[in-house]
């Protein structure tokens, strides 16, 4: 009897279910990967036909800086393992990845140290592409891409290492399940530090009011945005960090009807304010319900999901008339989906959150005022850092390219080509 | 002893087997919403330019109408729990998701009721994907949406009951694996009806005959036909409703094999027909292979599901011209790939299943008779539905553009803008 | 108590671990399959306009002509089970498949017969997929087709039963973990006899040097490599044949960093050999990346993969460079992608790979020796097969279009259709 029992033992269910969390955490990984291949149709779609091989390059690098430096100090630097009574500001443990055979799954219950670090490494992408987005046709390439580097290497990790690192905001009870704040709302600071500093493309607003500037493919904006609700449920499936049957299904659930509701919301206030059925407006729509659900989709119930997912579906043709107003010019509409809704879903943790699922070991999590101190910490750092950068690049080599580059394109002033060609 | 037995049951084989199911289950769900990009991409490309945004924009609002009406009322008109001796014919369990805590694993073995959930919700929507590549170009997009709702909030769930809630029809022996009728004729009988109420576009079929009207990107139907390949392994594959290996498995071998047996069918009979390479066809090959699967991909054998998928490729060039002789224009051929390869698949269950695998309880499922029954009995409800639906919403709304609109193309029409731009 | 262990007996933590198991294989032979959506955009993005229907036709033909000869016999050429003292290098299981209840899951400790064939057969397609975009722009369509069913059906199992079929190089301690040689070489040989047999495309090498001929559509060759990438944790995390958490995982973050290593590789050196940012280097260079790990993504370190993908990168530009001042004209570059980065990745093994993993059951795997051997080996059989085969069907029928059809486009020579119209 001992045997057999001993037999079990060394085939548990503990051990089936550790391979079970760890393949879902791979597979979310992977999900969240194919999400750059939307954010780089949707920004593609959205820009003009002489400015496509410039996004999609820098689409192309920022994967590559991404996965490459969060491997070189990034993940180190938002999981440093803050000891007990530190601030909790700032840490870093080492530079790049050292697992041992023991350590692999030590301190980790559900997953290995391998799937931890790509699952986090794929997010570390989607902050600068968030930016790539917003200051496309006009910023010059290497400078772009000095800031990636920059941003993703240190910026995105200590902001990440407060709440997610287990640092000072987490001790405060802020709450971000999948990153409305963390992730999107930092790209969306980053991408308006860029846009201010860089000025509207030429022609958008002019003496005779704002003259909108049409992307030049509808269908790869499509795609990308198809794409991106596809990986989302990685991003936020993943973020259970199990396969816990419960918790899995009901972000799958929140997260859809976000989305969905997003794309009501969105066509019902671009209606009322355009009066017009504009195919961008309900993509960036489901976008922003997604965005809207990221924060929350664990904690808040299925009518919550709806009703947090439709009212950032009205808060993007808001968003992107207001940012027009001050002039702000954002081809893609990057701040209006993951600045201002990251900040409305971080917010709305607090209103639809379920107060008992949000106490967490004797703290409350998710209260008004911690997810506001979290969302106001988190812009301080991440814009002054991303308007510091951007500007000290500026004084250096200039962050914007010539008029007549602009006018011409991006695609042949820096790349000498075409994105397409008989 | 006794207590190492207990912490077993704490963590059993048992519940770490749900959690597979139900992971399994969950990313079935994302893969049947990729196709939504799939028939997003497939219909884009085979219309023409002028139309892309309307097609684009009505594929982003039917998921949402979809997901959001199967969730207030679609779900529980599908699975209302008909009570023994109720006619099976319907039954409503309320409005919206109640699922407790303790209820939430109740009726379901394998997985959650947020999964059941999401994995039917995604498919529902499939349905008007179905009927909106078949009416495009010329249906106005208010009266499509309307339409739309109503067909997948009230007529697809309450067919779906009929079998998979387990009503009458389920009762009489017939046998739908994933849907070749419920899912596909469905949509398909609803398109039919749309494009006869509708008419031809302006031009395809004039007194020298029928004059192709070639869609604007083969690319993007291609990206479409293999998103929904891929796609549809979650959808039959999802439909073994666990990760049972034996199941699952060979679902996914006579999946695969059907398809390409079907783009080998199409190529030899559109060789035979036309004496060309069509590329067209042999896509929509791909797709009435899997339709044609769909009925009893669990059921039938591996030379089988090559049979299947070949007669399916077959049937595809002679219903296209099929249509064309009886001056029904589907830009797409939703009709021929999912009303006509639907009924085949349906039909392939009586022929080629295994009669073992369907005796269930002493039941024999999937006979003649039993299939006969179910396609027909679902064709009547459904094209009824839709064709009385179409009517009334033609005579207070109106169905088609007007003339100037359809030659203008309805991006501009409706939406007042173009899918692609300098 | 007995009972109750019995009870754990009939689903015991076994198999549960088989269903993760094969669950992983399955959704890996998915991942798979998306790449053949990968290659065909890779392929119609680089190719001109006048041949994009071409490319696309030939990739859906490839997908069901290798899955079908597959089942019909490629599988059992493969993996024929080599008697004990046999040569190991030719031998057949017979035609088609032939599992009973039984023997299901007999030979295979950790998935279905089903799901090892499946999971196979979408690895034998891609060889083809390799050798269609060396040979676009010029090849007929027929000829092609033939030679793409003899190819996957003979040359591509002989070969791969030499090493994963347990044969001679198996024996000779050639180390090939996912196929930078047995599948990425195999492709890279047969494409390399297939341009040479047919010549460079008109115009292209000219008195006055190479002339670039540029593809229609950087935004489809993106949508390509993103999906090839994706699909990459499939074909390379799936090859660990189970769900082993350690192992999957780690290929996982070999496999990312090799590819975004590629890319900075790729760039650097383009930007070093050309002076320009070339969105076709950087995209190839992420292809160069996993072609390199591909040999070794197990058993190679984390900091190795980057030095592996890093090289690769480099590579790339060199190798176009190479090809092309031998006259040897690639429109898409998989000879280098594939060929010269599958030598370089099964020759990582051998300086990268850990030693004590590579010694297995007391044999030392992937010495330098052995490597090469296996790299010689197959490139002399797969060279000779394909040379002979295209030799003959140029002979019989004829390989290249001619002057006025390759000038006015094969869509319209072999199909009579465009891929884009209005």
């Amino acid at each position: 009897m001992q045997e057999t029992i001993q037999t079990t033992d060394a085939l548990s269910a503990e051990s089936v279910k550790f391979m079970v969390d760890n393949l879902w955490i791979l597979v979310a990984a992977a999900l969240v990967f194919i999400m750059h291949l939307g954010f780089s149709m949707l920004e593609a779609g959205f820009v003009q036909k002489k400015n496509v091989v410039n996004i999609l390059f820098k689409n192309v690098m920022i994967i590559a800086i991404g996965l490459l430096t969060y491997w070189i100090m990034g993940f180190n630097l938002m999981y440093p393992g803050f000891a007990e009574g530190s601030s909790g500001f700032f840490g870093f443990a080492g530079f790049g990845l050292t697992p041992g055979p023991d350590d692999m799954t030590a301190a980790y219950a559900d997953y290995t140290y391998w799937s931890d670090f790509i699952f986090q490494a794929m997010f570390a992408a989607t902050c600068c592409t968030i930016v790539s987005g917003a200051v496309a046709e006009r910023i010059k390439l290497i400078p772009f891409l000095l800031f990636s580097l920059l941003f993703v290497a240190i910026s995105y990790p200590i902001t990440g290492a407060w709440k997610w690192g287990g640092g000072w905001l987490h001790a405060n009870g802020f709450y971000d399940f999948a990153g409305s704040t963390l992730v999107h709302s930092v790209g969306g600071w980053g991408a308006l530090a860029g846009i201010i500093l860089l000025g509207a493309r030429r022609g958008k607003y002019t003496d005779k009011g704002m003259k909108p500037i049409p992307g030049h493919s509808m269908p790869l904006a499509a795609i990308g945005v198809f794409l991106l609700w596809f990986g989302w449920y990685g991003f936020n499936g993943g973020s259970v960090l199990s396969a816990d049957p419960e918790l899995v299904s009901k972000v799958f659930v929140t997260t859809s009807l976000a989305s969905a509701a997003g794309i009501i919301g969105s066509l019902i206030m671009s209606f009322i304010l355009f009066k017009s059925y504009d195919i961008s407006m309900v993509l960036n729509g489901a976008l922003g319900g997604l965005v809207g659900i990221t924060a929350g989709a664990d904690v808040i119930s299925v009518p919550g999901s709806v009703l947090v997912g439709l009212i950032a579906g009205f808060i993007i043709p808001l968003a992107v008339s207001f940012f027009d107003k001050l002039k702000l010019d954002d081809p893609v509409g990057a701040t209006s989906v993951h600045l201002v809704c990251g900040i409305w879903g971080t917010l709305a943790v607090a209103i639809f959150g379920n107060k008992e699922a949000l106490l967490i070991d004797g703290t409350q999590y998710g209260t008004f005022g911690a997810q506001l101190l979290g969302i106001a910490a988190i812009a301080v750092f991440t814009f002054v850092f991303a308007f510091v950068v951007f500007f000290i690049i500026k004084a250096i080599f200039g962050l914007r390219v010539d008029e007549q580059e602009e006018i011409t394109g991006l695609d042949i002033g820096e790349h000498q080509m075409s994105a397409y060609s008989l």
